[in-house]
């Protein structure tokens, strides 16, 4: 405290620029010709409970992020995950300590959305949770489902959805050494309001990601 | 008509037996050294909508099972596919017009549960699905998932782990020259009786397959 005071002005206000967290972090272009076996990443897919706490690289979290649910047809716009009745109803955020991100998949960038710290709403009871640097949330747009009425029905293809995008990061980190966990288990509440998600948007899933 | 009658009785009752469905399939050892990278099954991850009609090999049935939801670590007996509180609730279905199978992953098996042609009460209205040859369908027995005492928590977290399935299929598929196209739409109630499921079994997705 006494040596910051200490700096001149210009000196703190540069350090706080210096460690203010980005409003956008422009992903790295995905890099499709990563190695791994679909057959060996099925074969080594596991849930992990123990030995977060490693930042995944920027070369990772991009990669691993168009793994989940980017553009893999850019022509149409089309996304490596599926969805009901093309709905694209599933948003993809990364939550850290100094703020979420919501992912882009169109621009391929990360957008700041909020700088509260949602880990202990993620992790809640669960430690090992809580010492990841990151965890990925799923979140479903029931409004984006077309044709369907039945709120609970909704909320059914939702989880589907949020699933099928689960499994895309589930294999993407089996086939490059990090480690991942599935979960429900969260404050969804507090997690819905500090990602400041409208009425209809469902957190589903969270992930925390870490390497092996 | 006339020619089967002209049969003796013994030769009429040898083509019965050779036209009869069996009870028992027994899938080849997954071929765990498949080529197919990851990253270009996501590149390639689409849903077709034309040109089903092909029977799948047995070779591609056996290891889509196994991608799908088969063991992939025979000393714990755990999966390819995670499932809420490792409730392992996902059941995997293969319809055929003479019959339908259970997948069953720790013996990698097909056992027949009925006879009755279901393709029509998965396809409904989309002709493209009447024509496949088979279409796997993923049921969720909520009943497996303890700790939870909602029905419709019970449904999404089946429905969740319904698509991290066929995330899983779409992905095999997208490796191997198959086309599939992930499905919510069915006649639910035809289908649940056709398979014989018990109260708390929902089926959740059907996926038609076919070759490319």
């Amino acid at each position: 405290m006494k040596k910051e005071s200490s700096f001149p002005l210009f000196v703190t206000f540069a350090l706080k620029i210096k460690s203010g967290i980005m409003e956008i972090i422009n992903l790295l272009e995905p890099d499709e010709a990563r190695n791994g076996l679909l057959m060996d990443a099925l074969k080594n897919r596991k849930s992990t409970k123990e030995g977060y706490g490693e930042e995944i690289s920027l070369r990772d979290l991009s990669d691993l992020l168009w793994a989940a649910n980017g553009i893999n047809r850019p022509e149409t716009k089309d996304h490596t995950a599926p969805s009901a009745m093309h709905a694209c109803d599933v948003d993809v955020y990364v939550c850290k300590s100094e703020g979420n991100y919501l992912y882009d998949a169109i621009k391929h960038q990360l957008k700041l959305v909020s700088k509260v710290n949602l880990l202990p709403s993620l992790a809640m009871t669960q430690e090992y949770v809580a010492s990841a640097k990151q965890i990925v949330v799923l979140v479903s747009d029931n409004k984006r489902i077309q044709q369907i009425n039945d709120p609970s029905r909704l909320v059914i293809l939702g989880g589907i959805d949020a699933g099928i995008v689960a499994q895309n990061i589930n294999l993407f980190c089996a086939a490059n050494g990090l480690i991942v966990v599935t979960r429900g288990y969260m404050d969804s509440d507090a997690v819905a309001k500090g990602l400041n998600l409208e009425k209809g948007m469902h957190p589903m899933l969270n992930m925390p990601l870490g390497y092996r």
